[in-house]
């Protein structure tokens, strides 16, 4: 078998996250770093909002390891919306060579391996991944106006209106450090229903974390945290099964960004977040802070997306689904 | 100055191209690998037209080679459509990790360097990076369904159905080198005419090629060819300007794929030809054979994209650019 884990020796040196007001009212609300109370962060449309929260969220991590935009060697950004212009206006002011990501919900973990994949071969010493979605943004794009109202199905999830960003650099001048990545590979098992995101991605989480434990002979038990990105509540479950067929039961370390951003009892979202803003706010804000404390000694952080285009489905396609696997631990940590 | 060219050691092992009808019959028709009648290649849409190309790109450019998918550290791909579907439904069935870019026309050589600095920094041994467009699949997201037979500008550029993919790897094993590569920063100068790209984008392409003057030390008379991605006749000219202003007259060594795929004597193409797939096709195809003859020293191949979306023009905003460049050679060339 072919290995395609691939060690790498640098880290996050800094991290920042923007979100809506849904989700500063969720249980992780006291974390973010900055919030909007309206969605609209002083724009007047829902996709300048959306430009907006992926500059404060770079500009909010620059600050915090008191760096400038020129200190970096590159940004890697994305976000969902057509031709990915959250990305390509809200950043356009960064004095830094820039490289568009499309990876759909899984942008922030491919920022970040790209990122590690440039620091840790010694072509780079300092990059930002940056990635965002806004509620108001995905809905008019892929789904309906909001103003129309839509029933949504049981199985949908709410996009997260939020950005994160991070600033990968040199092991030692990080709090967490990425000791490996594992990009993952085009998946796609037959899923066509674009209202259930989480079961068209779960095969695709499965195939990266099998590939993980089988690459370097670890068991779920030599790992502290498994975090997907956003499989919400029916992805998730769909992954856990699709593990403990093939032995490798992960139930007891594993968790979802998209279910642990929304309080599903009081806040309407159904099967929980997603969007690209779900996982990087979640990591950014939450997540590696606990890692970098030492609440975590070893996780992964899998960001899962989903790659098809509302005319793909119209034209009948199945849903393709990718997940890059970002390894992290505390800088303490001996691995 | 902060540098921002980065030397590489690595290179081009093989290269193929797809395209349309129209571009068949300009005056690059002999040199494409494969082409279409009827620019459907077997599929019932024009969206699973161009995801087809992908893959017979990237099929084409491996067999060139005798390699397998699973030769591939990775692939580096994206097109212009809405989630760049054409990439991740055309290189699903690929057995290899997969990142999707979005960086509009300049994703051929947003893929060459990113594959350059994974392979150059020793993290991954072959990566291949493939770009399509379609002009069909392009009229109709970004400006009207054909059958309106919309009349167009002098000024608009005529999209490429084509396709091309790169296998890059060792220096041993090529027979083009990439001895350098300098990612371009987003640059936005006031243009809002979304049927003159070229005049939004020849500013990226100037900031980048100054820069790479600037820091390599090196005057326009060391170089043997520089070639833009898809300029047009108008943005070609802007560039030269602005090229001139700077004292770094580059006429005589410059070229525009865009120019070259057709002749605009003959086909109707008004400002000449772009999309993706058009410096895909062109240096796959073209370009590269020739500098590895020796006909060319030291090529800088500058991929070109304008990142806005036909929502951003709604929405009144301006056209931000990138440029790209990759700094090419061939193999027995002492630089």
């Amino acid at each position: 078998m072919k290995k395609t884990i691939i060690e790498t020796e640098c880290g996050i040196i800094s991290a920042a996250s923007v979100v809506g007001n849904q989700e500063k009212k969720g249980p992780l609300g006291e974390f973010f770093d900055l919030h909007g109370t309206d969605d609209r962060f002083g724009q007047k449309t829902w996709e300048r909002a959306e430009a907006e929260m992926q500059r404060l969220a770079l500009n909010t991590a620059l600050a915090k390891c008191s760096m400038r935009d020129t200190d970096l060697s590159a940004i890697f950004a994305g976000d969902l919306l057509n031709q990915c212009i959250g990305a390509a206006y809200g950043l356009q002011d960064f004095d830094s060579p820039y490289f568009g990501l499309y990876g759909a919900c899984s942008t922030a973990a491919e920022g970040l391996v790209l990122s590690a994949l440039v620091v840790s071969g010694g072509m780079m010493q300092r990059t930002a991944a940056v990635a965002s979605s806004h509620n108001c943004t995905a809905e008019r794009q892929y789904r309906s106006p909001l103003e129309y109202g839509a029933q949504r199905a049981p199985t949908a999830q709410w996009t997260v209106t939020g950005a994160g960003a991070f600033v990968v650099g040199a092991e030692e001048e990080s709090a967490v450090r990425i000791c490996g990545v594992l990009p993952g590979r085009v998946v796609e098992k037959g899923v066509r229903d674009s209202a259930n995101m989480g079961a068209a991605m779960a095969p695709a989480a499965a195939d990266t974390l099998l590939r993980f434990f089988a690459e370097t002979g670890t068991v779920p038990g030599d790992i502290d945290l498994i975090v997907t990105g956003d499989l919400g509540c029916e992805g998730g479950d769909i992954l856990c099964e699709l593990m403990q067929i093939e032995g490798r039961d992960i139930r007891e370390i594993y968790q979802d960004c998209g279910m642990m951003i929304y309080d599903r009892e009081s806040q309407d979202v159904h099967a929980g977040g997603s969007g690209c803003g779900c996982s990087a706010a979640v990591l950014a804000s939450y997540l590696l802070p606990r890692i970098a404390k030492g609440d975590y000694g070893r996780v992964l952080f899998l960001g899962t997306g989903a790659m098809m285009s509302p005319q793909s489905i119209q034209q009948g396609r199945c849903i393709p689904a990718v997940a890059h696997l970002v390894c992290l631990a505390p800088r303490e940590e001996q691995v």
